[in-house]
């Protein structure tokens, strides 16, 4: 079979203009408003050997990656799905002497082996921020107003932050409410489905997780259930709730908070604390993070907290298409002029022949002289 | 063999502050300078059907690609080496309709099997900008002077622009020296040894090119002796000659410019005009571009001109690692004080407990309550 020569494969796509253009921009002032709170650049290879990438990647699974032979070293590369495992590296080892708080961004394609069935897309672009040396309820502050700041740079509206505790129901059931092994994964999966006649069915101890169910939505009425749930079981749950609080308090009116405290999809190596962020408009999330720990070469833990990006959604539909104002420069325009005209922020287009049409390359003026005309 | 955690496959590697921001500046220049002269950003992916993708890369051998096996259809991939040959596929396919001159810029990682004795990297950035739809010395005229004036926005000085003719030999054997195909080989090879006696040696024929050995170095001096060679031969070259005496003209005097008509390392693609850059202090190119073809889906060439860049030897050395104005922010500091210094260009580094230390955080200055202050 001949493949067509436009032909790419499933889930591996062209960023045409506007659209390159948009992402592009998007990138720019995610990256500069990070920047902006100290956080430092750093760009990881495409692909690392498998086995140290695979150790920091918990969430993924071996034929979820891109893999190639290294002809180097025989041994197997692997494609990052993921950048956040490299950063961890990176501050692992090549920065395990830097002074923490150590603030770090990053972003660039990431690609795995197969799409997933909300997205079609296989490689995809993904940015964020990652802050290494502490998990605390103030650094969970900063990344959270760190990350809407960055998007509402970015002109996208409409955000909505979601906030869980990835490890609650572990946090509870070696506590107040316990549970055993087995117990743990038929109420996790219950909880997942928001199923009470099935999670009241399973045992007295799981009928306890409850009141969970009900602890979800609109921020605020589900904080004061979760609150009155949390007093019926001794406060195990004080910190958490103090540190949910202490996160929404500074964000603005602008942004719609939701609670879903048992929400643990795409979250399976945050520890205390999760949040998911949405766009009005667009169908899953844009953007993920929480707290973590990284795993040292000393073998102890890190505690980091994050977020991670992913516009591609976004920019499919549409957002930040803007059009830059084109000026079509006739053959015989003037080098200095043409360059006063960029310092102000035309895109010029120079004719390389007569009988160039301007209008056709989508120019909205031309220079006539020194004049700047409309077509 | 266990790999330490922290090893990178020879050839990948990361890149950390201040290098990688200055990296993504040099980028941003580069793209922010094209865009002002018309030209769109395009994204390929970093993977295409392997069968599609080498049918563009025309210097390219497939031991030099990393290749995976596509699980969907069971084709073999290929990361892209090089992102000319995708920004060919997509003015020849998705964009065949657009408008010409069509002026399309790019920028991303590209990586091969191998490195290059010259530069060990396999991961590189490229960066570019290509003319599609002519390749007349007009539209070498732009894109000369529009790579030279990227660079010099992002600040790379002592620019060195070599000329070369890749195609001259061949058109110099098909018509006022004819040689045939074995001679062709042999002349190419003692011209690019610059071995004066071996190409006298080969036969009378050869020896007929031997004024194209001293036709090489500074521009002017080396021109004179071009046109000396070109008039014993009747002209054949006048449209050549004209055509780099004209892309010279505009380049400002503070660009080094010289001439080596046989040169056809890197150019095994490009045919009447090709140009290699180098910049002061650094070994090897950082960039070369010139006059091709792109392969329509009809069948037919479309003529095109355009320059790719590799500043990583640039990034490499240190150039643009330029230090942001840190402050640091102890606990309680205003946060509206904090917006206006961001707005200001400081980047600031909030505390987020007591007793950290901003000057081991590299901040220069901290905030006093409204004042700023040197530590």
């Amino acid at each position: 079979m001949v493949i067509p020569p436009g032909l790419l494969p499933e889930g591996l796509s062209d960023r045409l203009p506007p659209q390159a253009e948009a992402s592009a921009r998007l990138t720019r002032r995610v990256l500069d408003t990070v920047a902006a709170h100290g956080y430092e650049r750093v760009m990881p290879p495409l692909a690392e050997f498998e086995d140290t990438l695979t150790q920091r990647l918990k969430s993924m699974r071996p034929q979820d990656l891109v893999r190639a032979v290294d002809p180097v070293s025989q041994r197997s590369l692997a494609f990052r799905p993921d950048m956040t495992a490299q950063v961890g590296r990176i501050a692992a080892t090549r920065l395990a002497a830097a002074p923490r708080p150590l603030r770090l961004s990053y972003a660039g394609p990431v690609i795995r082996q197969k799409a997933s069935q909300l997205r079609p897309e296989r490689e995809k672009l993904q940015l964020g921020a990652e802050l290494i040396g502490t998990d605390s309820t103030a650094a969970a502050v900063e990344i959270v107003n760190v990350a809407i700041e960055a998007l509402q740079a970015a002109g996208v509206t409409g955000l909505t932050i979601d906030f869980t505790l990835p490890d609650l129901i572990d946090t509870l059931a070696a506590g107040p409410l316990p549970l055993d092994a087995r117990e743990v994964e038929a109420v996790r999966t219950e909880l997942d489905a928001k199923d009470a006649g099935a999670l009241v069915a399973l045992s007295p101890a799981a009928a306890a997780y409850l009141p969970l169910i009900e602890a979800t939505g609109p921020f605020h009425a589900a904080m004061e259930r979760l609150e009155a749930f949390d007093a019926r079981i001794g406060g195990a749950l004080a910190s958490r709730i103090a540190g949910l609080r202490a996160i929404a308090k500074p964000i603005g009116w602008d942004i719609t908070l939701t609670l879903d405290p048992t929400e643990r999809h795409g979250f399976e190596f945050q520890n205390w604390f999760g949040f998911s962020i949405f766009a009005e408009g667009f169908i899953g999330e844009i953007g993920r993070g929480g707290s973590y720990a990284i795993a040292r070469a000393d073998g102890a833990d890190e505690p980091a907290m994050g977020f991670s990006l992913y516009p591609d959604p976004l920019i499919d539909a549409g957002f930040g298409g803007e059009s830059p104002r084109r000026i079509f420069l006739p053959l015989g325009s003037d080098a200095e002029r043409a360059a006063a005209l960029r310092a102000e922020g035309w895109h010029t287009v120079a004719a390389l022949a007569n009988g160039e049409d301007g209008a056709a390359q989508r120019c909205s003026h031309w220079l006539d002289g020194d004049e700047v005309r409309a077509y």
